[in-house]
């Protein structure tokens, strides 16, 4: 930064003020279904063929499969004059909602959720408050009463976190030995993603899932298995949740 | 892309995700005036200081502001315990709205239009058409006509394209030798920054901005300097300008 050849030509500037049409271009071709397609089809696909499985305008989907090529979210093969595109390892590994690792879920939150009330960052920062109400028309000074507005979006949101915590979970339990500690609290855990990381890298423990009730009675439902019985949950609802940032193992020694 | 070690940690994914959220501190920071206000002062700021003067929450300021040192468009300097803001290099050319090289219309532009465009981009690619209706209630086929529908619309198109011909007209021009032409025609030349670069680096030649009448009014009322005798204007409407890309220039052979 700062360098002569950055003032010249500011590429960093540019960088920056591309970022939103490149997280965009990675959302849509998520939501669209085009890297599930390409994983199924078990061969490159031409833009025209792509087009019509998925129900898309065949321009509108050139233009986005070539962006995903400029990304190296997508491979290109020409072969006897055609053109043909299939996805890369990375988006066979985190963009297909098969996949174990999948961030498709965290990217539809992105895209549809988070995408619009930073649409409102001026306003936020003049403000210093959340702008769901721009947004989405909610008032509400707790940012999570906004966010868990309905059952849906709370189970996006859960689902969201889980796709996070499946590629950062494992790097974060074993960042610190927890070893000692048999038994662990997950404060606002959620959908129980980091929850099952943790049982996993340490198998002697156990872990409560500490989050508002409707929260724990959907990761009962829909995402961590009943036949898990090193996992219980903890209804509460408690100051402490809403200063949750990122980390949020609370843990108590058990001899 | 594809190394193990992309495959572990998708760093990359991670990086197109949060690009969004890049584009909006840099816009929002360049719509509050925090690089204005830190060139003008001619000393670093702290958090509380620039929050008064911008008439901005102290909170919401202060993470704007350690965003931006993150991303090196602010440096932050520690004295006799209080932490003060100063703008980079970088920043005072590109991101002040004094500076020639200004960059801060095209921001507006994004910021305000393009990033709440792009909110429907997975509508566009289905319906293979322009998202104007959707982001601001405009039908509108040609999406000039939804560009263009009012004065102040247009004056900040113009002014936005006006900007990034500043960095990357001269570079355009010196890419293919035209000294041998006396007279160029800039096809959808709108604002005339490109004309401008173009007499400067051919200083043999003549220009003639060619575009639709309302553009060539407001090029010639706000944007291009009267007494530029080699500027001259051709009011004009056809199909040739909704095919206009990224380059226009349409030489003409002057013996």
């Amino acid at each position: 930064m700062g360098s002569t050849e950055d003032l010249d030509y500011p590429q960093i500037i540019f960088q920056y003020t591309n970022g939103f049409l490149v997280s965009k271009v990675l959302f849509t071709a998520c939501e669209l279904g085009v890297f599930d397609l390409l994983l199924e089809s078990g061969e490159p696909l031409s833009s025209d063929a792509i087009a019509a499985r998925l129900g898309t305008s065949p321009s509108g989907t050139e233009r986005l499969l070539d962006a995903c090529v400029g990304l190296k979210l997508l491979a290109v093969e020409v072969t006897g004059g055609g053109v043909y595109y299939r996805n890369t390892e990375i988006s066979n590994l985190y963009l297909t909602k098969s996949s174990p690792k999948s961030q498709y879920h965290i990217m539809m939150y992105y895209s549809n959720t988070v995408y619009l009330c930073w649409h409102y960052l001026t306003d936020a920062v003049r403000e210093g408050r959340n702008q769901y109400e721009r947004a989405f028309g909610i008032s509400s000074i707790d940012p999570f009463g906004a966010m868990y507005r309905s059952e849906e979006e709370m189970l996006k949101f859960m689902a969201g976190q889980n796709s996070i915590w499946s590629i950062c979970g494992r790097d974060v339990l074993a960042a610190f030995d927890l070893s000692p500690f048999r038994h662990i609290y997950d404060l606002g855990g959620g959908g129980g993603a980091l929850a099952q990381e943790c049982v996993s890298v340490y198998p002697n423990s156990t872990v409560t899932i500490y989050d508002l009730p409707k929260v724990v009675q959907v990761a009962k439902e829909w995402f961590v298995p009943s036949e898990e019985r090193r996992i219980t949950f903890h209804e509460g609802k408690c100051q402490l949740l809403r200063r949750r940032v990122l980390v949020s193992c609370w843990l108590t020694w058990q001899q």
